[in-house]
């Protein structure tokens, strides 16, 4: 993988898009593992460092208003750099960031089920899943960005 | 349908949850490769006979504003029973449905990329491919429901 | 101010374009430069007396969702004529203004980070700062504003 | 710039984030001394990469209906690695993309200023500006990405 400019180039362009589709699919597979074990079908979103959608599944039988929240959490995620849990803690009435749910024209999602994804320690995406209880949802999402 | 009761139970079961995840895959991995073919990544989406987001896949370099229009073509075509490409031709100026993209707050996309999947000639799902020219995406759209 | 007809409207120009963008400028740096004190890179906006935006920057690192929080605390400040950490005490829930997050479509923010700018005591723009703390936002808009 | 891991990965990490506010600046003061010479006084905005907002400039006497537009023509340009001059055209009625800024939220422009910015002929981010005709937005962005 060293040598010469031609290929450094090559390379710091595959390494530049930081999600990949290639990297979310096993992602999503790890976290529909999850789902399956939890005994709760979940929708899993995956966004990149831009916080734009990757790849989104809806499981059978999860919720469809769950479509939505799964691929927001994946947005706030990136968007905060923070998991939707621990934003929610600070999102509460008396907060320092009460009110962040108004934001970003109702893009952002304050309870848990998104968690940033990092690479070399910087966030480069983010994993949301939405389903269930929030405990469920972290949990899962958790073992979707365990994947990556 | 013969049979008895469970077996009939199961049959309408199968039968009335037209798009499942098992159901999108294979239709999104045909897209996927036709649009390897097109040389054109693309974004690909499936909606199910609700309208709602089954899956999503945004192949690597494919536009991100064609993120929302895949997903918006797939609901459109399922919303109102038709190719994305046919209803075109009457929301032009002039034409019968001319203004129908400014209702379904902005859900309607009246481009080629969405078309109806059916099962028993019924419409039950829809898929919408964004990227590239109009015509690539109908091929590549159609590429994917003809594996459904 | 004295002087003669063309002076007096050359004067009153100057004190009527009241947040230029020559104004902003300064003010954005002072706020970036105290940013990087903190350690905290940050998202930095500039409203006017209407509450539009003159300038926006963000500082490398800095969250993605803070773009938009920026420049709405900027406008918000404008808009009430008051610091967002002030807002924020009477938008709790009980407080008198409970419930104004959700006016002015959205464009409403209720926790620390913007303040108004003022000459001759009158409000005439804002700027809002998001990033880390609430604290840390009150103390670079702080500095931006003192700059201005 | 060659050397070991530790130094190439920092190599990386710069070379990622594409367009960085040291790239937005000289690129936004290249845009305005064109309006200025255009006599034109504009709003100029730069988005990365993800399509997210970088700076923002309003130059004194700008409409300011066009603030908003100069940051969805860097938005637009960048989520379909295009000039909104060139979208223009294949989104006029007839056209194969009529209907596309129904799309993304009402995100995408399709008239002249928006100039996608690129480097190793990879689009990372764009530019748009937005003030009088729209030769003289393309002209002023043009001026903007040459700065790039």
């Amino acid at each position: 993988m060293g040598g010469g400019g031609v290929l450094r180039v090559a390379n710091l362009t595959q390494e530049c898009s930081m999600v990949r589709l290639e990297d979310a699919r096993p992602l999503i597979a790890a976290a529909e593992k999850k789902a399956q074990e939890l005994g709760q079908p979940m929708n899993i979103a995956v966004a990149d460092e831009g916080g734009n959608l990757v790849a989104h599944v809806r499981m059978d039988g999860a919720w469809l208003g769950s479509i939505d929240i799964s691929i927001k959490k994946a947005f706030t995620s990136r968007a905060f750099d923070i998991t939707t849990q621990e934003l929610a803690k600070n999102a509460q009435p008396g907060g320092q960031f009460y009110g962040i749910h108004a934001s970003n024209d109702g893009r952002v999602m304050i309870f848990a089920g998104g968690i940033p994804l990092k690479k070399n320690g910087k966030v480069v995406g983010a994993v949301g899943v939405s389903e269930g209880s929030g405990d469920q949802n972290h949990a899962d999402a958790t073992a979707g960005a365990s994947a990556f």
